[in-house]
């Protein structure tokens, strides 16, 4: 299978397209850019060139096979392979992650979170399970990615754990830089900037 | 004042700079940017063009003055005219973001935040406003940012009520699109995207 790297843009218009796609009429074999571009709002040209880059192109004046493409999205978007993730630290916003639902619309499950209770605890559907079970949790799974969501303070003995535990990826929340070993991907969520890059737009459209 | 658009990669880097010259030791006239980026680990020519960007050029051979150099990066970040902001939904993401303290290094202060409680609540340093509350609230302070962190079913009257109290820049976590009229900015946090974008990554490099 071809894989293909694809813009944050793009990635996120794909769950829509997969969704419009589902809730087609049976039976509806073809479906063409034009349609989907009407009925999501967005221009055909995008359109085309997001689902090419998932998918075969189109027939001329037929369009997209929509199981062919179905799937095509489906493997893309990793509901095939889903991946798995762990939390650490169950504060008000590790559990705001938990219960945010569009992360398996994306591929990603978050299997397990993890913080400094004793005993593991049950929250909504989800497990935290005491801290010093992390490594053993992921290694059984083949956990790949971490989210870390504790104060400045313990990420990066945190991060040292997940790494330590096989994890490759990891989504930082606490506001501070991570040492990591080559290899390993670090993405930085800085919820501040976008707040800030809100107020300075406002800021230069005002001024 | 002469007031610039700069990248979000360069506004994220800006509080780093400021932190580090008021870390300055006392009478430390001038400061070159091989110092500023020896020591924040960044790249000479970014951190001369991040600088150059909110302030007046270095000298050759001197650099910066330090104290011009604090003033306009405060003012630029808006410390000197912080801007006031407004959250509608106290759930989980909401008050995790009521303790987030990162906003206010960036010139944003969450003035106060709305829920469907009759009477007003303490939360930390914030209070949590009735709903009913908001239209007065914004008018009397002028806020200009409003932040919607309740579920996808409310997030469209939330938006209207905001509009309708003269707010003209959104920050919008639920997970559904905002008709505003013309002039209102709105950007859309979409947190499984960065998830998503990771994962994509991760597949790539394996794959």
């Amino acid at each position: 299978m071809e894989k293909n790297s694809v813009s944050k843009a793009t990635l996120g218009r794909l769950p829509h397209y997969l969704r419009f796609l589902r809730e087609l009429p049976k039976g509806t074999d073809y479906v063409s850019s034009t349609t989907v571009a009407r009925e999501l709002g967005l221009g055909e040209v995008q359109v085309r060139k997001d689902l090419n880059a998932v998918s075969g192109k189109g027939k001329p004046k037929i369009g997209y096979k929509v199981f062919e493409l179905i799937e095509s999205l489906e493997t893309f978007l990793g509901y095939s392979s889903m991946n798995s993730a762990v939390l650490v630290g169950a504060g008000r916003l590790g559990k705001a992650l938990l219960e945010y639902d569009e992360f398996e619309h994306y591929g990603v499950k978050i299997a397990a979170a993890f913080d400094c209770n004793k005993q593991p605890v049950k929250f909504n559907n989800h497990e935290i399970l005491p801290i010093d079970e992390l490594e053993q949790f992921c290694k059984n799974r083949c956990v790949q990615i971490g989210i870390i969501t504790v104060g400045e303070g313990s990420a990066q003995e945190v991060c040292d754990r997940m790494v330590g535990s096989g994890i490759t990826a990891i989504w930082n929340f606490a506001p501070c830089k991570l040492s990591v070993p080559q290899g390993v991907l670090v993405r930085h969520e800085n919820l501040a900037l976008s707040l800030a890059h809100l107020n300075n737009t406002l800021k230069n459209q005002i001024g």
